[in-house]
């Protein structure tokens, strides 16, 4: 029987990796890393990176291969992301056939946590035969903002609301929270919001070398971080970044 | 100048520290370890055990404390957590006084991740004078329930709210939103709604050897939840359980 370890890595500070990951990566026989195009082959070589620091011995292989890119052009956005799932299956599967008969210990390394925004878990549900799946968790991109911030996430006994940019710019703010969480955010989505008595908690490039954290209040740090986001943006050729709102009243 | 580093630990397998975790202890003049009441002992022994375990040399001082009890009289809920945020912050002096003159770097090794319903950041804030303040993150119990079931926390594009036990057993099922992660219920809550398409991922004593999960549909399963909850609680003298409810249409 063929195990599948989906290892969270955390979101680009090889110190935030766990005893439990490190662990894990020694235990595969065939590790994973996707390629995912040019612009963010610095996240290829930070995998590359992990493995060469944390693998103890040789006896994993490990094996690079492109991932499939969506079909943007797909009208339907479920069925875009369901077909883009179905050919990063058939990817894994092929990529492991070609290095186990079907047994042995396979590893992932996942950006952050495996269950946080990532597909993952539902790609692999997709592998025929179905392995043996196994998450080891990773410290998130959420959790990395608050830290670089020394940020407390909730105000006490209350909620937060994490969603994506795309939400937050067509629905404005969420209803019932005074805390929001915003990731996968292509652009600046909280420009969309009234600015009056919000606060903001900005990040990019988290735990790596070129982080960059910003916050204050959103009328007067927006614009700065507008700025900063398109200046770096345009620097590196990417840019990940996430951010925490607070409404005070 | 005094560095207090707030450090997080995971939520009770000592295999999810972090690198930078180990450092951190490693770094430390002073580890502090609160006592929380003969119920919990375990979870102080569970620092204890870690510090032990992670400690490469003898030259961190480890200072265990009680924690001051906080007055459940008091009617004014806010006025109750403010003066006990005080009464720690004065232990907490009053225990670095005695082991360090105003500099070095001392530890707290907190639950989980600082950022997630923890006052530590604010109790830290409120010390005098105001030491330097790190945070180093650690996984929470949301991911190690996601990474004990398997599961994806979002739906695809979809936002999640977190809250607590009181909040939705008082405010129903949060607007906007079909999937909820629920933390710090005294009780079963989700008692309390409508179970009709309502599923639950739940998991109590997360990443220790006495860990339960228990998943499926609200309706089936949520009484033999409520059956092992008050089983399990009874046989240890406490409990620590977090839920994940999806609603599915
Ligand atoms: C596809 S999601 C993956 C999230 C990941 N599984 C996690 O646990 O953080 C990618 C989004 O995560 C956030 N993100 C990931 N890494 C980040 C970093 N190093 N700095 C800032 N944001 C980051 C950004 O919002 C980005 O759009
Ligand atoms: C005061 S909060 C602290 C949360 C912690 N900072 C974290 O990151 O998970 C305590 C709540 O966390 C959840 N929790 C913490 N550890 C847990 C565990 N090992 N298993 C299940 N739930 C846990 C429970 O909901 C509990 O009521």
């Amino acid at each position: 029987m063929l195990t599948l370890s989906l290892i969270g890595i955390g979101c680009g500070d090889p110190e935030q990796l766990t005893r439990a990951a490190i662990q894990a990566i020694n235990e595969a026989d065939l590790v994973l890393i996707p390629r995912k195009g040019t612009a963010k082959s610095d996240l290829a070589d930070l995998r590359r990176t992990i493995c060469a620091e944390v693998l103890a011995s040789d006896k994993a292989v490990i094996a690079e291969f492109d991932l499939p890119v969506r079909d943007g052009g797909e009208a339907d956005y479920r069925k875009g992301v369901d077909d883009w799932h179905d050919a990063v299956a058939a990817t894994w599967s092929q990529t492991i056939a070609r290095h186990r008969q079907g047994d042995g210990k396979v590893a992932l390394l996942i950006w952050g946590d495996p269950s946080l925004y990532d597909s993952s878990l539902r790609i692999a549900r997709r592998l025929d035969p179905l392995p043996n799946i196994e998450v080891v968790p990773g410290i998130t991109s959420i959790q990395a903002l608050c830290a670089a911030h020394a940020l407390p996430l909730n105000d006490i006994g209350e909620p937060f609301l994490v969603t994506t940019g795309r939400r937050l710019r067509d629905g404005g703010w969420p209803q019932g929270v005074d805390t929001v969480v915003v990731m996968l955010d292509g652009g600046t989505a909280f420009q969309s919001l009234d600015p009056a008595g919000l606060h903001i908690w900005w990040g990019a490039y988290l735990g790596m070398p070129d982080q960059i954290i910003m916050s204050g209040v959103l009328a007067e740090v927006g614009p700065r971080i507008v700025a900063s986001r398109q200046e770096a943006r345009e620097r590196h050729g990417w840019i990940m970044d996430s951010y925490i709102l607070k409404r005070r009243r």
